[in-house]
């Protein structure tokens, strides 16, 4: 094989010629794949069935000196308090634990900070005139759209190996109109990539200009491991503390792709001063959240040790899906010079970077052959990929033979667009 | 028994010595009682426990051609949004199912008319530079708290044994400051009066200034008689439809006091337009609620004509405390001219109105004694009850013989500040 920027115009059209009759074939099998979310497979909730009946007689309700089936306690079970702590490092008055989604946990924090402000606002977000977030890209576009939704402009920041540009940060935050910035610190969501002690220690301790500036942690890939051992993570609010900010973290996590992604637990840790003011606006909007849930959860995980356990059943499971897309990226697109990646080993996705200003083409090839992904440009701010470049794969959902179809008809909707740019040049 | 306004002062003095003593007594018990929460008793939740079990296959996950397990599905299971429609009479597609809490649906409600506006506002509420909201009263202090804390003003309606008083209602909505209402049109909190049919009609059919006005329906015991048969209601988005204003109402209901409080499912209901609206703001903020949860309920609960059956059993345990209640205000209050009180057949309190002036000094005697109860005022804006005479009775926690003791004390105290204050003039 030949990379593609080394044919001649001639060898291209073969190639294109080529590649279109092999998509042709594909697309006369009329096949229906999706790669577009991080949806867990049917063999991972399989995995966790027992959750559904390891709660099946009400005196088990009776916990931490109070009726689990009955109204109250905001912030959550105390077991499931501590069972959060145990996970992320923290204490469990840190801690919030929530409904089964954190995407909710985080709108509401950034809900809040508009209509009443943060503990140290001066003023609500919604009475300023411009605010401005950060957004590392490629990153996730439900986070983006939060703020978004609010108004918020946003501000794209390059990721590097080792987490978001923080001289590029650092820099952007002597603005007090920049509040925050969103950060999945641990696999972040598309590239896999681990932010680095350095980063973490410079998220922690650099000066902002806005008192309330905000980051927020989505630890979404905090136990989720797909090849190797366990990667242990400091816990943030301990450094926060340390460096001098110990109001500036809002962490979140949940058991979406521990138990189930439709019916899971989530939390929200931070100071003790954020839990509480935070307690006090949630306190308007409910009574609490599903403590029935909670309880379901501590007796299925128990405790960290035990849910690396559960993640490893999980790992199985998704360990060779990742293989295989990785697999193919090599042996499809690696020897024809098309495009770069991240080989992650936790998360949820691969993160490829078709040739500049081929994403789009390629998806629509894609959805023409019966293959759904992750919009293009969908990792970006506004949905926009300045460079057209980036492609959120999601192998999770499908079994790997469908996989293997799937990823087999993106490589040559890769090639196809790659050629007709070179072509067309 | 004499009546109080009767008795000549030296009576008066001799009877508040005999009650004061008798109080002695009781504080001497050390008793702690707690009738402040509409909070359903352990043999309430105990009746109910089939729930736990009842989804206990992962094959009983697939339905509605989707796995309930998985992400997705915003609105909710369609199984769960068919039984709430016929809960309501109203259609599936009115519906939107959500979480453990109708008031988070409410709160959303309020919320996304603040930061982004209704289907029918001009402008996010949070733009204007006032905002008034109706709040019928006695009512419920949660309500008027998510309103209060928006910054909303409140304006008090009175109740009448027919709803709120409508020929205010009418003549408020001409100010386009008037943003909606909030209304518990069955059985209502705390007073258990079910609103007329004309009261409904005038409220559907009304002219607002306010293009957005929108009524706060929440229809929290719409199945929960405690007492005789099942008094059907009249679906309003039909009322409101052919009345021509087929935008304004939000109609909440929940399981909370069907099933399990803590871990029960909600619903909003309003019409297509408005559903699809609000589906778009808050996709921003999650991607499911707890499909599980809703498909364990529609396993457990059927559908209205079985939820009724179960309602019926609630009634048997519910049945007797409401009459121990109303017993002990006939037996001690009633004979001695103390207050006034509604005798509903539905709901979860008993609406008490004692003496101008003396329900504030009633509490703090009752708290003094053990007996814990919603604070005076709660039941008005911003807690504060011009006349200080209502008191929100909550029978449904403690079992009958708790709840005879509390009661017996509760009606000293009431004589107690009765004759301090007949003493006083």
């Amino acid at each position: 094989m030949e990379r593609y920027s080394n044919l001649c115009a001639e060898a291209r059209q073969t190639e294109l010629k080529q590649v279109r009759d092999l998509l042709e074939d594909w697309k006369a099998r009329g096949l229906k794949l999706n790669m577009a979310r991080g949806k867990p497979g049917a063999a991972q909730l399989d995995l966790v069935s027992d959750i559904l009946t390891i709660l099946h007689d009400p005196k088990q309700c009776m916990v931490d000196g109070m009726d689990a089936r009955n109204y109250g306690e905001l912030s959550g079970l105390p077991c499931a308090r501590k069972y959060w702590a145990d996970m992320l490092g923290c204490q469990p008055e840190e801690t919030f634990v929530g409904g089964s989604a954190s995407l909710t946990l985080m709108y509401d924090t950034i809900s809040k900070a508009y209509t009443h402000g943060l503990l140290h606002s001066p003023q609500p977000w919604c009475k300023l005139e411009r605010v401005k977030f950060l957004c590392p890209c490629p990153g996730y576009d439900r986070h983006f759209k939060i703020t978004e939704s609010f108004g918020a402009e946003l501000i794209a920041i390059p990721m590097t190996p080792t987490g978001p540009d923080m001289d590029m940060v650092e820099e952007l935050v002597k603005d007090p109109a920049v509040k925050g910035i969103w950060c999945v610190p641990k696999y972040s969501n598309p590239d896999g990539i681990i932010y680095s002690d350095e980063t973490i220690t410079r998220m922690a301790s650099m000066k902002t200009a806005a008192p309330d500036f905000t980051v927020m942690w989505d630890n979404a890939y905090c136990v989720h491991e797909f090849d190797g051992p366990f990667q242990d993570f400091q816990d943030i609010l301990t450094i926060a503390r340390e460096c001098g900010n110990p109001d500036r973290f809002f962490e979140y996590a949940s058991t979406s792709k521990i138990t189930l992604p439709g019916a899971g637990i989530s939390v929200m840790a931070s100071s003790v001063d954020n839990i509480q003011y935070m307690q006090k606006l949630l306190g308007v909007q409910l009574i609490s959240y599903d403590k029935v849930n909670q309880l379901r959860h501590v007796l299925f995980l128990k405790d960290r040790a035990h849910t690396l356990e559960v993640m490893q059943r999980h790992a199985a499971v998704l360990g060779p899906k990742f293989r295989k897309v990785l697999e193919l990226l090599d042996r499809e697109l690696a020897p024809r010079g098309l495009g770069t990646w991240q080989k992650p080993k936790g998360g949820y996705f691969v993160s490829y970077f078709a040739p500049e200003g081929t994403a789009k083409r390629t998806l629509e090839l894609a959805k023409e052959a019966g293959v759904v992904m992750t919009a293009a440009g969908a990792t970006y701010p506004y949905g926009k990929d300045p460079r057209d470049s980036n492609i959120r794969i999601a192998p999770s959902l499908p079994p790997v033979e469908e996989l293997e179809q799937a990823m087999e008809i993106f490589c040559l909707c890769v090639r196809q667009a790659a050629l007709e740019k070179l072509l067309a040049q």
